[in-house]
């Protein structure tokens, strides 16, 4: 598996391939990556893997300093799941000059936007730079970071990007918390309870089905997380189609979750269809 | 040569095409679009010349309906010239959602920014749909836009597009007036008395020459407009680095200006060295 460190080797390496799948990621990476690339291998082309830890999708205060590095670790699985080319820039190769030209994404002050100001841009902004750098035919993003995956599939639509978005399904632990590398924060006590926010969701699901209202079901999930320690920053239903409040009939819906145990901020989601 | 109205034909047409050649237009073309056409066939591949009038970079009250419209004009002028695509979407090809994921270019609130606010924001966004629809190897943009041209060029650099921006020199009529679509909004009188802008220019560069300061320049220009009828937006003194105030000992400048006649809104730029 070659290790390209920037743009001009990445051109040469890459030079006339047909049908690259791009799988971009920030490292550290556990199943839930893994999963992804091999998706990708199933999707037909080389796989190429980015490893870049952003500092545009960063805010002050976040945790961009101590964001797990592992490159060597990382290496080994993707070579291991088939990965054919890892791409892995400095932050002076992706931005070589102060970075003035920035993509403005909608809902940008809704759910993990109203929280983190300056997230989804630093994200659209660093993806639109990986995609005209790869030129991948596909490129596949986890669902995991639902808020995330709706930008990109939106991005890539109303720019005529001529890439097909594939979507990766959460992979989770054995007691259903969803795979990530901020769990890698948590001490043993809150990785006890993290489990907790996909059963509140569950819990939060089975109401909504029962036609309880959203403000009802969102405020009981909120209650249920915090009485356990958590601060929540929302917790919110969602139009799949829109990620706007649902209108009535539109029965596609996602309630997502953003919650802080301590200092680490953990998110999730999940799909579910109303009659 | 073959006129194309949307994405799909788009991509047939061009399929594994190398080397294309893309003048992006918003049609009523004149011989400076020509030289534009004359200048792609130069530089190798095929020449897809795009006919676009797009709202997005159009503000409220200026002249996005009444813009003129020639595409059968346009087309025998491009046929003529050796154009071997026209790709001449409709608005709805455009943009068929609402584009709500534009690109945030810097200098937007500078020169013509300041006075067509969100223009910049429109060019940058319709410009990388175009590239993304048409995948050139090259684009080449007029320098009668001087601020479009600069910033299209950062944009091609910061978001990485494996493409190469190439500049037409201005052309002008015998008298020096620049070539725009805009002067057949002028009266005869206006046409007349237009060509003044350039003088003004060329007389503001002999005074730069000759180390007045800039604000001196600036106000000189500015005035001598003004005493013919000209309603000044501007004249500005750049470097040509960074479009910004020139610091101490950056020689490479550029002199801008817009001002009105009637309710034409005219452009032009000079560039000159300074020791």
């Amino acid at each position: 598996m070659d290790r390209i460190f920037n743009a001009v080797d990445l051109r040469r390496a890459l030079g006339g391939a047909e049908g690259t799948v791009l799988v971009p990621t920030m490292g550290n990476l556990h199943e839930g990556h893994i999963d992804l690339v091999r998706q990708a291998r199933q999707a037909g082309g080389p796989v190429v893997t980015s490893i870049f830890v952003n500092p545009l999708q960063f805010g002050q205060g976040e945790d961009f300093e101590c964001y797990p590095r592992t490159l060597e670790a990382d290496c080994d699985k993707l070579a291991a799941a088939g990965c054919d080319l890892v791409f892995c820039p400095s932050v002076t190769e992706m931005y070589p000059e102060t970075q003035t030209f920035t993509v403005h994404p909608p809902l940008a002050d809704q759910l993990c936007g109203a929280h983190r100001p300056g997230h989804f841009e630093g994200v659209c902004t660093v993806v639109l730079k990986l995609f005209n750098l790869v030129q991948p035919a596909q490129a596949i993003f986890g669902k995991k970071d639902y808020q995330q995956l709706y930008l990109l599939k939106a991005m890539t639509r109303q720019f005529n990007l001529p890439i097909r978005i594939l979507e990766g399904e959460t992979i989770r632990a054995q007691d259903g918390l969803a795979l990530s590398s901020r769990n890698g924060y948590l001490t043993e006590a809150e990785r006890a309870e993290a489990p907790r926010l996909y059963q509140v969701l569950q819990a939060a699901a089975v109401r909504l089905k029962q036609h309880d209202t959203l403000a009802r079901v969102e405020a009981w999930a909120t209650d249920a997380l915090q009485q356990h320690g958590w601060n929540v920053d929302y917790v919110s239903v969602r139009s799949r189609n829109s990620l706007l409040t649902p209108e009535n009939g539109d029965g596609q819906r996602v309630i997502l979750a953003a919650a802080r145990l301590g200092t680490t901020r953990l998110i999730d989601n999940l799909e579910v269809d109303v009659d």
